[in-house]
């Protein structure tokens, strides 16, 4: 039976995230939806990363199987057309083995955080960027953010509610850049807890605009407590960027 | 009485263009709303570059005169507040001498045309770009336009309810560039025609595509005959991206 491999793109704004939920039109349902109009049949489909509401990929990877064999080029042009009305596109579909699962077989997940740092608010990056108005430093954001790299109990950085059995997770890098009047935070790890990119980016802001020190973020780190982690950054500014597998 | 320069970015999707009009909203009367607004005075704004429905701008420039003198920074971020609703972002403000028009004194206009050139449909970039999903030769485009650097009749090119008096413009400067999956085309000149980089950019993607020669589009350029344009690119992909002024 083949298992058929998506690379997908979205704009988060419009969904409560990836997982189908009952609030609202989640990216994984949509998805689901598409993929019935096309094969016919009520498929579910696995994704390597549960992004949350207004969270946006630029390659997002996903798996499902079906015992129908369609041609990849078909498929994914299949799901393009019943996704048309959705902010989805499926950018490319291969087959894989049944050994492949999007999720459990992922290495590393690459995710990227847009900061727009200007005093006037965005138009056209409106929803795809955080609009932080106070001038921050980048340099020392990179430099602190360091910190977060190897292995960490991440207690402080993790949403209350995160289901995942330990704290500890490994970060593998870590890049604050300037580019123009964007300050964009690359993060690469196997995996991350519930709102760990969001709480640490929310956190090396106050760090960029002078209000922790390099310490105090540390000490942050160090604590362990969920309530020492600065504000949650939005989820508007976070792309994942892409996820990596050994073939 | 101070003279106002506006340097404004906008998402042009939800606008009929910048001109004030009677069919729906306009960047000219959603900046003249804002600036009565905060001056409590109906006024008039003047922009560089008259862009059409749909058209972004990263840096368009305007101006108007009160003989109220308040803080660049205060009408930046009074404007921006009376704009809160609307995809329009007021960058900077300063005074000019009253010799300054934004539209007459501008001697250099610079576009950018954003082409996605994938299979799969946008979905982070929806309305931002043009999508064509055939596979574009960005070499040959770049090499084929520079037919149009120079002073050229462009009757071809031009819309055909073009008010201008003379079909004459000087193109100074035009790059096809390609950018992992996209196509940009920047092209400079001191003022165009209507319609005129979205003519040229939809007959460019003609030779692309392998349709036109570089022959046939010079053969375009010198029948001076609206018929012999190629379709025109849709607004969604264009972008004024600076204006140029001698200070």
């Amino acid at each position: 039976m083949p298992r058929y491999k998506l690379d997908i793109e979205y704009e988060g704004s419009s969904y409560v995230g990836w997982q189908r939920q009952k609030n609202g039109k989640s990216i994984q349902g949509s998805l689901e939806y598409a993929i019935f109009s096309l094969f016919q049949q009520k498929i579910d489909v696995f994704g390597a990363g549960r992004t949350d509401a207004g969270v946006h990929a630029l390659s997002q990877v996903a798996h499902f199987d079906s015992e129908k064999h369609l041609p990849n080029e078909k498929v994914r042009d299949g799901l393009n057309y019943y996704l048309k009305f959705e902010n989805i596109s499926v950018l490319s579909v291969s087959k894989a083995t049944c050994s492949f699962h999007a999720r459990f077989s992922a290495v590393m997940r690459h995710y990227m955080y847009r900061i727009l740092n200007r005093r006037s608010p965005p138009s056209v990056d409106y929803g795809r960027v955080w609009h932080v108005p106070v001038v921050l430093n980048a340099k020392k954001m990179h430099d602190a953010a360091q910190c977060f790299v190897g292995y960490h109990d991440f207690t402080t950085f993790r949403a209350a509610h995160c289901q995942s059995s330990s704290p500890f997770k490994t970060i593998s890098y870590i890049n604050v850049a300037k580019k123009s009047d964007e300050i964009i935070v690359f993060v690469s790890a196997k995996s991350f807890l519930h709102s760990q990119v969001r709480s640490m980016v929310g956190s090396l802001k106050l760090v960029g605009e002078g209000k922790w020190s390099n310490e105090e973020l540390i000490q942050a780190l160090l604590d362990r407590d969920r309530a020492k982690s600065g504000p949650v950054a939005p989820s508007m500014g976070l792309y994942l960027s892409k996820v990596d597998y050994v073939d």
